[in-house]
């Protein structure tokens, strides 16, 4: 007993240090983590990873459309947030949420512009090529606030974002041309894609 | 010899365990660094922290100046974060970080609404007793980008930010009301000012 105490508590000390896994970080914060059905499972901590940027109203077809405009907050897993500062690349297993929010005017002594309100809607975007060979990337909806889902089967690759992403985003599946502190780093390390053209529209 | 390694080992093990400093952890990343002269080191790695929310255009005095409207994004550090997330309120040391940038219209396949652009300005807010003892809470203007001030005095507290967040914060001397999901947080542990009233407007 004497000595397992001691034994017991260095190797506490160094399974933290070293970040060993324990039993509860079975899902790792840094891995996409799909359900036994093969849907992925909403992730639960997204507001502590590190946010890309925000949009005002974008709108990639015809703008004026009356809709009113909702703040779009994009979000990376922190870990491939850094490989892509290293690399201006994305590595395996990274996840993106998307985060529709209302815009609101005339919160408390705001008098002009838009501050963020609740939730719309929450979309994510996964590199995985074991998951899905075909593209690379899977796109997935978990429906509209407040009643998310739980866990959100992958969109059918006929759904527009797997077109829309393939042909106008600036570095690999992703829209790095909205994002200023990630499209300084892709043009430096010149990871941006050749065909990218940034006066190109949507048809 | 034989026993001064595994001890060197174990010390070194519990050191980042308990996250004891280390001589090259002199900046502690949830801390705020000042200078030998008392001026505020500015933040290097704040777009990994905790983002909050964003505005557009966000305007506290008379609306309608016809100034381009900017964006805002704020972020604060993770530790104060994550207590914030437990107690509603935020610990001593808390940083935040106030960044302006560019609202762009047009990029990229973008036809509506607005996108961020480039740094406009920089600027901090620290909730520290020990550095600031009549207010609490300390103010700091980085300047201008590209140019921004390696450290920065704090403003004078005459400077309107005192006055303004004091008054009209919805939690402690900050704009809570202004972070969706922290004050829904707020609001069940019951934070929030009792004097903060919602349609209060600035004269």
């Amino acid at each position: 007993m004497k000595t397992i105490l001691p034994l017991t508590l260095v190797f506490w000390a160094f399974a933290v240090a070293l970040r060993v896994p324990t039993q509860a970080q079975a899902a790792r914060p840094d891995q996409p983590t799909y359900s036994s059905d093969g849907k992925l499972v909403r992730p639960a901590d997204y507001r502590e990873w590190v946010y890309l940027s925000s949009g005002l109203g974008m709108t990639y077809g015809p703008a004026g459309t009356g809709r009113n405009p909702m703040f779009d907050n994009v979000f990376v897993m922190r870990e491939a947030y850094r490989q892509f500062m290293q690399t201006g690349t994305w590595p395996e297993k990274t996840i993106f949420v998307l985060e529709i929010r209302r815009a609101e005017t005339n919160v408390s002594i705001n008098n002009g512009g838009q501050t963020q309100g609740g939730m719309v809607a929450l979309e994510v975007e996964v590199k995985d090529r074991s998951r899905f060979p075909e593209t690379g990337w899977g796109f997935f909806n978990f429906g509209d606030a407040p009643n998310f889902q739980a866990a959100a089967a992958a969109l059918p690759t006929s759904a527009t974002c797997y077109s829309c992403h393939r042909q106008n985003t600036a570095v690999e599946n992703t829209f790095v041309q909205f994002y200023p502190t990630l499209m300084e780093v892709a043009r430096r390390l010149g990871t941006v894609k050749p065909a990218y053209d940034p006066a190109h529209k949507v048809q």
